[in-house]
């Protein structure tokens, strides 16, 4: 594998799991019964672990939205047309998307990417670029793209999360998506490495009908039979069936997890690219939380295979990170119940008396 | 019934169904495949429904937190000395709670009220006096309260979130309190009202062990063979097994439903306010919000009789009004993606191509 993904990967260390129950001991001493406030205190263990410290803090929050084509979409696989990916971008710039709206509520900056859409950006616009090609292949008909490219799409992902981290500082980190056809791509993913079968991980992305469900099924298996992607190979598996902002996503993961960063995943998609994260380092599981569970079919079965509970389930299935930025909140209000309660001792309030 | 609540019953109206209507129109406009996000949508399409506005806004959010003392703690029934409701009621004014933490973190504002502790309050200390009594009577005795201590404290209810309406405005509440023993009353409420098993709807509070646990089961049925409360008669039920505190959230249920504002439930406690408040007025549900299923076992039949969907479970028991802070949070969620979204039109994004 590429040199600067090995780097990365071999810097990844297991989160301390010593400083977690350290943890611990300080939140049985805060003015609430023993582990009343449930995940909300796993989740400032796990932050504890993560970052290495018992007083960590969540100043800066950044929502990673990446962007790609899927050369897939020209069977006919999504409800919208291939531009959406495009004009999605354009209103995400603007800040007239649904995670523009959550990312500002929870107070979250968001950084979008080009990592291959079909169209160029117009130079005045303010995008990360890191287009990879315009768009992928399709890949019903060969794979998505090479080897090379897979591996510069993880690259690139890196390098996102290295310069914003170098130039501001990032606390936790969200993955958002934008891709016309990517729950498609996902799904392949999804079934290779969980070896599911294309039915039970399909569902119906940006909403299409019964007719385009088992149209979309039948491209998937198509797509699944031409390539064989090999299961044991995260990086086989992201070339043959997996689109650039899924790489990005890879690459943003490893690198997060690699620093010490928490990863907040949010729906299908970027669960996806955690899959294959995994894969390629299985230590990055630590690192990240599961913010929600989206209408998308496989993404329960996803999260099961890595072992992840979501924190809440509000029937939503958009996207662009919308649900990792209200789990970030969550992970956010966890650790400040560590930081800012005071404890038994200092509030002069009785523990229990049994 | 007393004049004034009556008085606040006959204003409360229907929510504006019509306009949820309209509501749905104007986010299914928004760019995002309609109804992608889910639940987020509900609510804000429930709050144009109570707000009575296309443009709602929740600028200032409080959440209510009334403490009581309860004689049946007596009966052992707590793994906390009844001093600790004092205790905690001091480091709520302090700040150093979880529903200080949690408030702060949604930007909302807390009110504390003492609704009938056992101790006074230092009078250079700032909380609201409202004291009924110091701590109801011993319920497994006879009744906690009279019934017009029971209106009393309905009304004081009223007062506490009037007052504060008219001096600087309330957008949504949350309704939390505090009350050594009051999962004992809240069963007893619960268990009257749904006609369950005292066993089905008993759970550890803030964590007894196995023998505390078949005690208070054991106190519960007492307390209710005692005083055999009368289903139908929302305010009996309240003076015979309910608490100062839970009087005092019917009240502000009361209040808040008649000036159209928003109320979210946090746990148990207030769910069994909720049960009482939607018996004397059942037009009340259509003003709440379930923000989470607690550890604690009854909540969840309780949320089910009132026709609730919680928002999420994060195994919390705290109370205080710690996951009402969650909920309000995602409220306001929904509340932004309809107001702050840009339409297809606006963004120039194509829609749906089917």
């Amino acid at each position: 594998m590429n040199e600067k993904i090995e780097k990365i990967i071999q810097n990844i260390k297991p989160i301390n799991f010593k400083l977690m129950e350290e943890a611990q001991e300080k939140l049985d001493k805060l003015t609430k019964p023993q582990g009343s406030l449930g995940k909300l205190e796993d989740f400032a263990r796990r932050i504890v672990g993560i970052s290495g410290t018992l007083s960590p803090s969540i100043k800066r929050k950044v929502i990673l939205v990446m962007a790609g084509d899927h050369g897939v979409a020209e069977e006919g696989v999504s409800a919208y047309p291939q531009e959406v990916t495009f004009q999605m971008v354009y209103n995400f710039i603007r800040g007239g998307a649904g995670i523009n709206v959550l990312a500002k509520h929870i107070g979250a900056e968001i950084l979008v990417v080009d990592m291959g859409m079909a169209k160029d950006f117009p130079l005045e616009e303010s995008i990360i670029r890191k287009k990879i090609a315009y768009g992928t292949n399709n890949m019903a008909k060969g794979p998505a793209m090479s080897r090379d490219e897979a591996e510069r799409a993880i690259i690139a992902g890196i390098e996102v999360f290295e310069d914003e981290l170098n130039r501001k500082g990032i606390d936790i980190i969200g993955l958002g998506e934008m891709g016309i056809a990517n729950t498609t791509s996902s799904s392949a993913i999804v079934a290779c490495l969980t070896k599911s079968k294309v039915e039970e991980i399909t569902g119906r992305g940006t909403g299409i009908d019964e007719d385009q469900l088992k149209n979309k099924i039948r491209v998937i298996k198509q797509v699944i039979e031409v390539n064989h992607p090999e299961p044991k190979d995260g990086l086989d598996v992201l070339s043959k069936v997996g689109g650039f902002e899924i790489g990005g996503l890879v690459g943003c993961i490893l690198a997060a997890a690699s620093h010490r960063v928490p990863i907040v995943i949010d729906g299908f998609i970027s669960c996806a690219s955690a899959l294959i994260a995994i894969k390629l380092a299985p230590l990055v599981r630590d690192y990240m939380f599961a913010s929600h569970n989206s209408v998308e079919k496989g993404h329960k079965i996803a999260l099961k295979y890595i072992g992840k509970v979501p924190m809440f389930d509000l029937s939503m299935r958009l996207g662009e990170g919308t649900g990792a930025a209200l789990g970030i909140s969550f992970v956010e209000a966890g650790v400040k119940i560590l930081t800012q309660m005071a404890t038994f001792e200092e509030a002069g309030v009785d523990n229990k008396s049994s």
